[in-house]
């Protein structure tokens, strides 16, 4: 899907919702759970059927997946050919696998995301440097979303530090300075394009969403961090909202296991529909 | 296998050498790959075979194999049982995974290779901070290897930026100022122990080596870069070799792929062999 089609469902859907499909075998229904060889899978489907027209994206974490083994794996692939082939879709649908290595190695992983499995987006750690990043970009048609300034407590580690690109040149003072966050989404910039690069940026962190919105200002914004995580849907709009929408907001755990009896998919509509008529009041009268 | 456990093999291998398990489907001679139902466990279960007595830890990289799909984590699987179980072992074991996350999504992944997988360690992109990595350290008697500075040109983008750690506090001047890698080392100090962290320092900047060797005297530091990628041996030594080694030399493509013909397994002990000799003589008098 590229951006214009995503801009296009966005305002059909009226809805800039992302489900993150992190299912916890803690918390599925033992219904599910025991009757099924791909209860990951199953769960997924019953939460997709129950959101699809509320929702523009899906974004399993590939965590969920990896530590049930082959068996998970199968549940995976299960999930995104569903996605592929949905009657309700097309949706946009991202691989948080949050990867990233030395180039061959990168390159393995994006042939792993963006053509074994068919998404249309992976998640990337920036840390590596730009042969790390590149071959996810260098996929045609397809999307790196890459971590700036994600939305745990751990983010205020490394990602918020001071930094001096460009430090062998530059004068040692405070002019130039730039959190880590902001050289990386600077520097990314020259890597990729509006149709091929997002950046992560945090809810729980409105104040910096303004300010990469303008370093950024056509960039898609994948926004974790409201629901669960306690960020305000509003806020993060009036901070990064452009004419082209350009975010896209996630919710994981606050839908899929917004209850963990059998009446999951109903809990989970009425909490993707809650965030969805939310949403269509912002892009009617953005903030 | 512990610290001790460690030190202990590479007193009696005269070795701490590393393999890097990263097998090219399009490097595996014909003869394995067409005849094969694993043929990557059947190219490792040979390149085992043929350096474990050079060895003392073998790291596969997981890009390789999740690419391959279901098929691949067979071939994973069946590598990491028969290196635990092997009878010229015990051999450290790292899945070289770069993973990270959030919290619950970080207790998956050191899940899937600290417990289901049973590696000795995983290695740990820090980008996304402490809550990130805890999950990995909290397994006991396994762990973390934590990227500080690659060894691919990509490092030079974020991890050698000059950072103020503690910028709140600290005054807007160069003193206290600290490259990225070396503030993310001095940040995991307090978060693990020499016996459950490590670290990735690349062997193509030896001159940093000696400055995070002073910062972490206790840890081990696993250093790729050696061979194809082009760092001297006796160099890396001097900056950061310890009265207990305290280092792992990591070497993958130079070893695996050293012949793309029948003779691989020849020749790959043979690039072990000759790493092997020089480490004996580092280890009998250190520079």
């Amino acid at each position: 899907m590229n951006k214009q089609e995503l801009i296009n469902t966005i305002r059909e859907k009226k809805s800039f919702l992302c489900v993150g499909l992190d299912p916890d075998t803690d918390l599925i229904p033992p219904m599910i759970k025991n009757d099924s060889r791909h209860p990951l899978f199953e769960f997924n489907r019953i939460i997709i059927d129950a959101t699809i027209d509320l929702a523009v994206a899906y974004k399993p974490n590939i965590a969920f997946y990896e530590s049930q083994g082959s068996r998970g794996w199968e549940s995976l692939e299960k999930t995104i050919d569903y996605l592929a082939s949905h009657p309700k879709g097309p949706v946009f649908t991202i691989a948080d696998a949050k990867r990233a290595d030395i180039g061959n190695s990168s390159r393995q992983y994006a042939k792993t995301f963006l053509a074994n499995l068919p998404f249309d987006a992976v998640t990337v750690n920036p840390y590596m440097g730009h042969d790390s990043v590149k071959p996810f970009l260098d996929v045609p048609g397809k999307w790196a979303v890459i971590l700036a300034l994600t939305s745990n407590p751990g983010a205020s580690d490394f990602q918020t530090l001071n930094c001096r690109p460009g430090t062998a040149k530059s004068p040692p003072d405070t002019e130039g300075t730039v959190k880590l966050y902001h050289a990386v989404v600077k520097a990314c910039l020259s890597w990729g394009s509006p149709e091929n690069m997002m950046f992560v940026l945090g809810a729980t962190r409105p104040e910096s969403l303004a300010a990469i919105r303008k370093t950024a200002p056509d960039h898609f914004f994948l926004v974790p961090g409201v629901g669960a995580q306690g960020g305000q849907l509003e806020e993060v709009a009036a901070q990064c909202m452009t004419h082209e929408v350009g975010m896209l907001v996630n919710s994981s755990r606050g839908i899929i296991h917004a209850s963990r009896d059998d009446d999951f998919d109903i809990r989970a509509r009425e909490a993707a529909k809650h965030l969805q008529e939310q949403m269509e009041k912002i892009l009617i009268s953005p903030p």
